[in-house]
């Protein structure tokens, strides 16, 4: 489609095959007890530049938990609503090498701000600042916005998952009220209420084909491709992928930014959304992780899609 | 009574007049709402030796909430129902440089056990270990407990500040749920039913003058001087008196060894106990806290006393 | 020169006499003596997008010691004669949210290796895999390398800087101490050779013209401008790129992605080198720092050409 | 020789055959490679409450370094010259749950002091208020200190241990060089020279009759039985007890205050003195240390010897 060589389909085939094998290396996550019935063989992909344009390989329309990559969206969802310097005063724009679910760095760093949206801890210190007063109304403008950027009405919460993760979501508890002690999260905010909307939010249902959409929106700098509407301010976008960029992939982010180069988010349902300016967007299915958390055979996968098509930005 | 030097009840006015003044340099919590509302300069001591002879002075019948020296109490109570190997699985009895409400060490010290009774998330811990489905159940052990030690019946909850403490303890929830992600607290522990519980023991009401008796019986090895009861075996009181040495006094635990030398446990009520062993039980109370959250007042009269009668352990 | 404006002297004259006055919002390195005797008003920029066309403004001839830039020139030195999976075995590539002369994730984290090339102990780090027995062999290959970037052969160490930064740079010697206890340095390597070596890159002597046109190497994929000839591999150009943006910029490398959206590093002498990607090299020399250790000044300006010009690779 | 029990030499020969295969789980000191040419088997101990009453068994006579048991004598030194006031702006007396020589504590905490003279940066830091321009000068007042209270006069460095802590002394050089950045260490303090007054006073050479004699002044406060003369002031023999306490012991200063309750000072040569306060003096030696740094068999034996004396001071 770009650079030197263009994607087929046949290469795109050719590259999941190769990649596929690499799910032996990593799990599925194990933090979330639902997840782990997944089949950590699967693997899926969708690269898409327009509406007509989209190619597909393996698992590409098995539906699965959106998880951290819904970060993303949160955080639009809060930058449509709080400019950026009101945010900052809760949750800075920094990169960090802790896990992403730390607790340690609200301690000790940052006036016990979350270092970045895209850890749980400033995920959910975001959605505090998306305006509702009832979990559903939250949840509601972050699954509308996803409905709109992947350009599908039916776009679902999967209740099964949301409450596996409300049962065994202690860290994100211990990190809510953490930040309730520290006032990153006002005394009368209802903290279980919160965190149902988080739950909600990661348990969102997607396909490949979605989070491709969804890149390609981000891509496009907030314009729809397929109507030319603007879902998203050009520079809310750009502050998107510039965080997607510095802190998308946990503890991995440089790795990414250095074998692959592109905007990317990742999350433990084995998701990955890709961005590459301008021109494309890229969601991949690989439900088992490595160590940081990150789909082992989903990122090989982009790392020979990016070096394919030569789209580094760097 | 001992040492070189005898306390008679005009050195104990003398040294309490002197040291009063020192409140000025501290304050009353602030994380408690209802603790803001006692009387900074509030002093009051009580030295026993047995039920005889009983030197007080000052506010020494005054009634304050014994907080985080309750968490000696739930160490004995934790210690009569469990073995110290078993305890040590989820709670070691090291020191630490930490603050008393620290979350860090959680995360990346031991295992993810706290490091001692002594902080807020072992005394939870601790509390967890105590038998008892309900909160009551819990309360009334540490409660009938230290009404065993003060040898006075009507020890009760203040209910007012255990609400106070319950609207606002969201540093202790974090702690608690946190420890569930870890596995110290297990995954059907009702965590607001424990906490319910924490926070009123720490809500039980004293005066100094329980404090010096509850400290008595511990100088004494664990046998009531009252009756000649055996309230605690010896190998416990002999654990709780090693343990309040070495980290009582949260991080001003080296200061205290050093410069006054006797297993001591303060709380952010204002009170201090502290064991003379084998010799005398001392009960302090003064509201004002430094910046480790000790009596400040109370503190410089411990020393004073201490140095006065020689009776540093060292 | 691109996106929607095109930069003109006076442009660029205005956006320069805007912004200088922010350096009273900061102050000269304090813990290099020497530093602190330059002239905190001074504010230059030079924008190159080709030998021929070559914008410059206010102080943009003021020679100034490269300082932490020159991390980015070791870390390419240190990339042509190692692998990237070699040199990952001593130094990774992911971002901090810690200061960098920051000791302590060297004993936290990562199985103590440096986060990354563009902190202090991961420069010396890669400066011990540049090969050289002796300091001047090392410090050549930098300056050399500096000097084709440059176009210039005159580039020189200022043995002043050298000298102020050999006696004080205790925290450094610290690092590689710290180092070598861990193996990343090996037991036979000379540190205060290396140390040597690393002080006096960091006192090699630029102005803005030269930032600039090092900046245009890497924005040309390593290729040269003046003669076409290829001075780094075009992988390499990418890797520098990457990493710079990650966490070029200390703590504030988010700030620069977000607000900025190019690749940059900075230094504590005052100057700033971003890349505009195929496009553009910019330099800027601005000797009042912020907290973070950034040009108060530069940064401002920074963000302001990046604003007109719309080069934000985000 | 006191409490329930009599120590006998059976006895203690009887309670050194059975901890001696305790050695088992441990291992000699790895990163002093000289000191792992010890029989890690080796077992020995010397009790004493006067110079006619000793107790002696196993390898009470095999010469070792005295390693971290001179941080007493250090600190012993220090305060002759200092009063304890000025040595806490360089050094705290607070215990740590970090391992005797890290390095984050001094970036994190406590005003970058060391938290207490028992760590290796604590004892450097004190070593260098001890006064002397030469290391020779610093090393005699040590050795000749040792000398007194050992009550023998030919104490000796050992040099080849000193050459061989020397050599690969670099986490000690670390802590030392960044104790000069922040200011603990003055900037013309020579870091070379106090580095070998530290590593020959580490290398000084003892038995365990040596020991128990040391530990013996300190019970007796500081008094030597031999000819009553006051080598030590009563109330610096108090701090040095007190601090041994709660920081003698790495991070298993908990578990000996619980399990042994005397103060207690162990290094990685194998050496263990402990305390038994205005009563007796222990020396034991058990190459083979446990992950905290302290002699597996060696404390084993201790515990024994303290509980079947029943002397813990609490």
């Amino acid at each position: 489609m770009m650079g030197q060589n263009t994607m087929t389909q046949q290469k795109l085939n050719a590259l999941l095959k190769e990649c596929q094998p690499l799910y032996q290396r990593g799990a599925t996550a194990d933090y979330i007890p639902i997840l782990q019935n997944v089949d950590p063989s699967l693997l899926g992909a969708c690269l898409t530049t327009d509406t007509e344009l989209c190619l597909t390989a393996g698992a590409f329309d098995y539906p699965f938990s959106i998880q951290s990559i819904v970060k993303v969206i949160i955080f639009a969802s809060c930058l449509m609503e709080n400019d950026l310097d009101a945010i900052s005063r809760k949750v800075s724009v920094e990169p960090t090498s802790d896990r992403f679910n730390s607790i340690k760095s609200l301690e000790l760093n940052n006036g016990n701000r979350p270092l970045n949206p895209m850890i749980n801890a400033g995920a959910i210190a975001c959605l505090s600042l998306v305006k509702g007063d009832r979990a559903q109304e939250k949840v509601e403008k972050i699954r509308s916005l996803i409905s709109r950027m992947a350009g599908r009405e039916d776009i679902r919460v999967n209740m099964d998952i949301f409450q596996s993760e409300k049962q065994t979501g202690y860290r994100n508890r211990a990190l809510a009220y953490y930040m309730q002690s520290t006032g990153i999260l006002s005394p009368d905010q209802d903290v279980e209420m919160l965190l149902d909307a988080y739950f909600q939010a990661c348990s969102i249902s997607v396909t490949c084909v979605d989070l491709a959409r969804i890149a390609l929106v981000l891509a496009e700098n907030g314009i729809s491709r397929q109507d030319g509407a603007e879902i998203l301010p050009k520079q809310i976008a750009r502050i998107l992928k510039a965080t997607m960029m510095i802190c998308g992939m946990y503890n991995e982010s440089g790795h990414v930014a250095v074998h692959i180069g592109l905007p990317t988010k990742s999350g433990v349902g084995g998701g990955i959304l890709s961005v590459v300016p301008e021109k494309m967007g890229i969601g991949i299915f690989g439900p088992a992780l490595d160590g940081a958390g990150n789909s082992v055979a989903g990122l090989a996968l982009l790392e020979k899609i990016s070096r394919y098509l030569d789209v580094s930005i760097f």
